[in-house]
């Protein structure tokens, strides 16, 4: 059976997340009976992350065995019709070797976290980012994300409904950006590794951003990560800053 | 009586535009009435810029004159919080000279127009830009806009409907910038003018769509504002690429 791989851009809101659920609607759920209504008897598509309800994506990579083979264009096409009027986008799609696995075959995941500080409501933005209404500083942010570099027993920053075997995960890079604006900031924060356990990004956040409102130390987030304990972190940020942005495979299909 | 100059943001999304209208949901008929639970004796606000149904703002400046004096950042605080759930934000307050006028003493207008040209529908950016399914080139684009900047009769790029006393304007300034991203890319269209007719952004940002997507030469747009015809005005862009983004006045009261 031809194997497509799909790169995949969705508003998470109104999704109970991206895997299959019953009686709730998925990200996944609804690809796969839009996948249905071109070919019945597809099995199941699986996707590169399996992000949380409420959380975005506009680099979310997706696989699915059909039953006869499409021109890569008209899969889309077809797929981005079926969708509608759902806010789930196919951007690209490409036929791939049956050795391609979305989610196994990835080396690396990319998140993006979006904070804004302001003391207004957020309009323009609202639902597309974290808003906090007091002031942050960066430099302290920038000085305990470093301890989080490297490879560790992040039981401290993952959900007590994690299914992954081993709390230990390597983190590549954390870059944190401040955007200016006239009424408040925007802050970015980019998490690379090769894959993240359930809410370890926004347990990672909620923490930074006590460091960044003063009320934690830089060293109090190394002390919460050593301490391997769950009680010790931050509050878990909301999902609606949260964006997969990108995941990378040893030969890119795309 | 004490005068406040408001500076508001606002998704146009269900707003039948700026103006007060009997029966229709309008940001200044929204802000009025948030007024009036702090101020029942206020007569009316005066908004900068008129913007259309549809059309979004960060940096639109009303004025209204209160019945007492208010510390500026309580107001602004009440009046977000009176204006909840709408989507609208008061970004700043400040009191003001009796004789600064909102809309008569702005001496220059800032408009930015988000076109996103790509085949796939858009999720994350809908409601936001106006979204074009091909495929468009800067460089003709920047050649056709040249001659539109100066001082002009723009009858061709105004609605029938605009009730401004004389089709002669003056651009300062337009702007056009390429964001390029891997699935389409995005095209940002800056105005700059002291004032503006009615529809004139949006009729110059769909006639120069026309030279972009290849349909249109230069030198029509040329001809078509010389001709001073309505009839010969591009398609008039959609209004959620639209927003009101700065309003500058010889005293900045911000």
């Amino acid at each position: 059976m031809p194997r497509y791989a799909f790169k995949i851009e969705y508003n998470g809101k109104g999704f109970a997340g991206w895997q299959r659920q019953k009686d709730h609607i998925t990200v996944q759920g609804e690809i796969e009976t839009s996948l249905r209504k071109l070919d019945p008897d597809i099995s199941s598509i699986f996707g590169a992350g399996r992000t949380d309800a409420g959380v975005h994506s506009f680099g979310q990579v997706a696989h699915c065995d059909l039953t006869k083979k499409w021109e890569n264009f008209k899969l889309k096409e077809a797929l981005n019709f079926h969708l509608k009027p759902q806010k789930i986008a196919i951007l690209d799609v490409k036929a791939v070797p049956d050795d391609f696995h979305a989610r196994f075959s990835a080396i690396e995941r990319k998140y993006l976290f979006r904070l804004i500080s302001r003391r207004s409501p957020l309009v323009l933005d609202s639902g597309l980012a974290w808003h906090v209404r007091h002031e942050l500083n960066l430099e302290p942010m920038l000085l305990a994300k470093e301890c989080l570099i490297g490879k560790h027993d992040f039981t401290t920053f993952r959900s007590t409904s994690c299914q992954s075997k081993s709390p230990i995960k390597t983190i590549e890079s954390i870059n944190i950006t401040k955007l200016m604006s006239t009424y408040g900031h925007e802050y970015q924060f980019e998490f690379c590794a090769p894959s993240f356990l359930h809410n370890q990004v926004r347990s990672l956040v909620g923490t930074l951003e006590k460091v960044g409102s003063g009320m934690w130390q830089a060293e109090d987030v190394k002390n919460a990560l050593i301490a391997k304990d769950r009680s010790l972190c931050g509050p878990v940020s909301p999902p609606e800053g949260l964006y997969l942005t990108n995941v990378i495979y040893p030969k890119n299909p795309f």
